[in-house]
């Protein structure tokens, strides 16, 4: 994995801290030079929308940038294993992977839960790996919540 | 299940039949008094946005309506069981219920695949009730798959 293409989903990550969101980045690249194309982070307070996850956000992003619904050709990173509704948008993006930072017991759908990817009602299914600079990434939300507590 | 709220949904999956998108309506009502506070349709195709479902472009309205990213005390309708996506964001939206027309054994992730609210990482459950109308929410699924044959 590029770093510099993690580093870039940590700064929006990062971004998301100060801004008092749950630190979460994403970037979408394209899956051969890893030219970035997009990125974004959650937005949910902010935006006053349940919907803006940092995943959500970075797809729409692309989409609008290429000016298509299936992003063949690219890829997502992002620092927190998805949900089930960003896993879901990853399936409907039709993009060829999906790599994450920090594994996410408490609302993960990737590799633990819904396990969006091993369904076959998912028709798409990008390849994934997590678990990409975990402490760098899971540390961002240890640290944010425990500001919160 | 109030029949107007389901008549409302049914005209925004005809709507989206109309303009070549799946025909897919949802509905977001005060789950108390049964008042209709957003309405949307699918619109993946015209956006060229693969989230653009009806029920995320429902929830995105309502909570834009009602400043607020929790729509707790509404419910949701929607012509067709959703997608793993759509659930999870019903499920972020803290929507007190969701009512759907048609089973979806091809891209359900309520009933079937995922079971989203069945997750303990799915840290909000709506009351969920199935199958309402499901002659006629399906049926227009099922006639406009064959127009596409």
């Amino acid at each position: 994995m590029n770093p510099l293409i993690v580093e870039a989903a940590l700064q929006q990550a990062r971004r998301a801290y100060r801004a008092d969101e749950v630190p979460v980045g994403a970037v979408v690249f394209d899956s051969r030079t890893g030219a970035i194309v997009a990125r974004a982070s959650n937005r949910v307070e902010a935006a006053q929308n349940p919907t803006a996850h940092a995943e959500m956000r970075a797809i729409q992003k692309a989409c609008q940038k290429l000016r298509t619904k299936f992003l063949t050709g690219y890829s997502l990173f992002v620092t927190l294993e998805p949900c089930a509704m960003c896993a879901g948008a990853i399936a409907w993006a039709r993009l060829d992977a999906l790599h994450y930072g920090a594994f996410d017991p408490k609302t993960g759908a990737v590799r633990q839960g819904a396990k969006v990817f091993s369904r076959r009602q998912t028709h798409h299914k990008p390849r994934v790996r997590g678990g990409i600079a975990a402490a760098e990434c899971g540390g961002l939300m240890t640290s944010f919540f425990k500001d919160k507590r």
